[in-house]
């Protein structure tokens, strides 16, 4: 016989009815594999009139202390989106000793450090597996994992919504408001992609993986945060003869004096294995100084991958495993503070590219400005002039400190070398 | 104050120095993230005359005794390899009543059933993160970031040396000897490179990766396996020339009927991510029902990176979830039986090259014998005619039954429309 195990669901909308499908279609290879019945006994939504692809047995409420309230139930799926309401849910399941899952990045980035609190004070625990990469098993990798290596660096896709459409602008040579329409159309985009688009899903996320490598608090306001939304088809264009895919890469790097953490259009190098991840996939790659580089791929969104994650960790508390993980680990309790590098302290390599006029000598002062600041490049690319006696200048360098290069591009823009400002990039190196 | 977990380590090698490295350099990092500060007490090696990098403070001895015996020791790491002694010194430790962490994975995979049930009876667990690709964390991500998902395929790169020579062959158009021998000249390749090139090293990984996919007992005989030795550098040309990289892969793939188990140099689409990972790397590609394809990519071998996982592994068992795993889980238990299938039935893409008389109606006549019995061709290429008036004719098919692929080729020769048996390898689709 095998016990069952008894979880409230709070917010039945597109992921909750994944967990739902899930638990239909394999509860029974479910609780074959883990040894416990997984079963949903109380779902509380708001609106409980809407109609609902999933047949339940389960008794539906709108009052989340018919969940907090029964002691049957140890573990509580929270999804309800946002940073308001979904706030104060969190904290009376916690405050009613309840373990909590939660797919809400956003809740985590902004809230944690309160919410793992609360959950410490009153003896349980918040899992999250779902909350980054969907499917993709990626805090269980970096928490237990990778648990005997310092960690580097993390280079992520984390937006499947940026990700897919930075992939149609490339594949399809359309712009930005081409592909994202596009993007809207198949549904892997909002009818509001802000959050998408803007870099602050990304953030949010690597916010909640750097806690982790780091053992560090991390604040949003740590995370400098660009979107996607000002990268052009030229752009994409101009990456791919530089070898390059722009990605959204949401970055954390440790350096001698801070960490680095950003989160914008980056070019990643085609024979970089993260720039093979296309489409609304996410990409997660973690340089680790004994394992060496890791990289994990795979569905980052939809109902069925995050419910799958949601499931991972429900099986990891009704085995009594992520208590001992809560309680043992560091991660949830007196966590260092970050030093965090300003931009102009990064080690980055940077792309850009001017236009300049079809004069003799212009490359050659322009490599002068860049190695006057030590600047080593990578690689140069000089189009013909265009009608208007004007070349795309672009450049390549290996990593140079941000603010020195920021720097030469604006003496070239300044001194005339360059006739409009650059267009910038980052570059994985 | 941390407590003190004290492990024994048997076999101080290159994996066993690594073990003692990480635990030197990042043991106190290790010891902040879970709680526990993990000491080396004993280590047992047979020849402890051998000069060693390391320097430690644990006691040395030659007799395993001296850890199976020492009530302190919970946890021995076992690092010896081969079948045989490898064998008699876990048996020793598990009915010593020691949880057993291994990277062992010929052991695991020819002797598996028989030490799993040892640990059983003895209320012990055996943790093998390292056995497979190394410092990636396949095991843990399979069998609990996956636990809420079928598994329907898994396809992958398990044998860096292999890997690597097969890089080398398409990167430098060198033949299989050449590559092999430069491996062997930068290390990443054995002075007998057996296992690892014909294709017994990835089919026990396969073995130890199906297992928990499917829970079923899979045994080396159920696994078809076929290694790298006869792939010719014509064949990684050709190959290039459909869009492909030839990799040596294990696949496990569920069938209605039941599981296909196969390692084999097999041509893998350049759109494919797992065509990307080269050099020394490992790849795993797991098809899940809910989570949708992940892919995990990393250092499969070498000191540290197994090391790692050694010590991942270490930590489960110091945290007690492991336990929890090995007690709940059904992996190591009243397993299925498995039913694999022919190699006839197997349903696959495939690639066959074929040299033919330069002559009306050829390539038409071959298209006959492929579709008179259903397969279904996916592209064809035909060369100019050498100074023999011989062209080669190479033909990729959309998945069909392996039988009929190669009752076709046998008929294409058998009819004179071939002049040479062909080449033929499997496509992954």
């Amino acid at each position: 016989m095998q016990e069952e195990f008894a979880i409230g669901l709070v917010g039945w909308g597109v992921v909750g009815g994944g967990v739902l499908d899930v638990l239909a279609n394999n509860g029974e290879l479910l609780s074959q594999r883990c040894g416990s019945r997984l079963v949903v006994k109380t779902i509380v939504d708001n609106d409980l009139s809407r109609p609902r692809p999933q047949q339940v047995s389960a008794q539906l409420s709108t009052d989340i202390d018919d969940i907090n309230n029964d002691p049957d139930i140890k573990v509580v799926i929270h999804l309800v989106p946002g940073t308001t309401i979904a706030l104060d849910l969190m904290v009376s399941s916690l405050t009613a000793g309840k373990h909590v899952v939660t797919a809400n990045k956003a809740l985590l980035a902004e809230h944690g450090h309160n919410l793992y609190s609360v959950a410490n004070k009153h003896g349980v625990s918040i899992a999250f597996e779902a909350a980054v990469a969907g499917g993709v098993p990626i805090i269980a990798s970096l928490r237990d994992g990778l648990v005997a290596n310092e960690i580097d660096s993390i280079h992520a896709i984390l937006n499947g919504t940026s990700n897919f459409i930075l992939t149609q602008m490339e594949v399809q040579g359309s712009d930005y408001h081409e592909a994202l329409a596009q993007a809207q159309e198949l549904g892997y985009a909002e009818a509001d992609p802000t959050l998408d688009v803007n870099g602050h899903d990304s953030a949010h996320k690597l916010a909640i993986l750097a806690r982790i490598a780091f053992l560090a608090k991390v604040d949003m306001h740590h995370i400098s945060i660009e979107g996607i939304e000002k990268v052009t088809a030229d752009d994409i264009a101009s990456a791919a003869r530089m070898g390059c895919r722009i990605k959204l890469l949401a970055v954390a790097c440790k350096r001698e004096d801070g960490i680095e953490l950003r989160v914008a259009p980056t070019l990643v190098p085609n024979n970089f294995p993260l720039a093979s991840v296309s489409e609304n996939y996410n990409g997660v790659r973690i340089d680790a100084c004994n394992a060496g580089p890791t990289l994990l791929v795979g569905q980052g969104a939809g109902a069925l991958p995050t419910a799958s994650a949601v499931l991972s960790d429900v099986v990891d508390i009704a085995s009594g495993r992520y208590q001992e993980t809560c309680q043992r680990f560091r991660f949830f309790k007196d966590l260092d503070t970050l030093t965090v590098l300003d931009e102009d302290d990064e080690i980055t390599a940077s792309y850009a590219r001017f236009m300049v006029p079809d004069r003799t000598g212009v490359l050659a002062s322009l490599c002068s400005c860049l190695s006057n600041r030590g600047i080593s490049i990578l690689s140069v690319n000089q189009s013909q002039p265009d009608h208007n006696g004007l070349c795309s200048l672009e450049v390549t360098t290996h990593p140079c400190r941000g603010g020195d290069f920021l720097a030469a591009a604006r003496e070239i823009e300044r001194t005339g070398l360059a006739v409009e400002p650059p267009r910038m990039f980052r570059m994985m190196s």
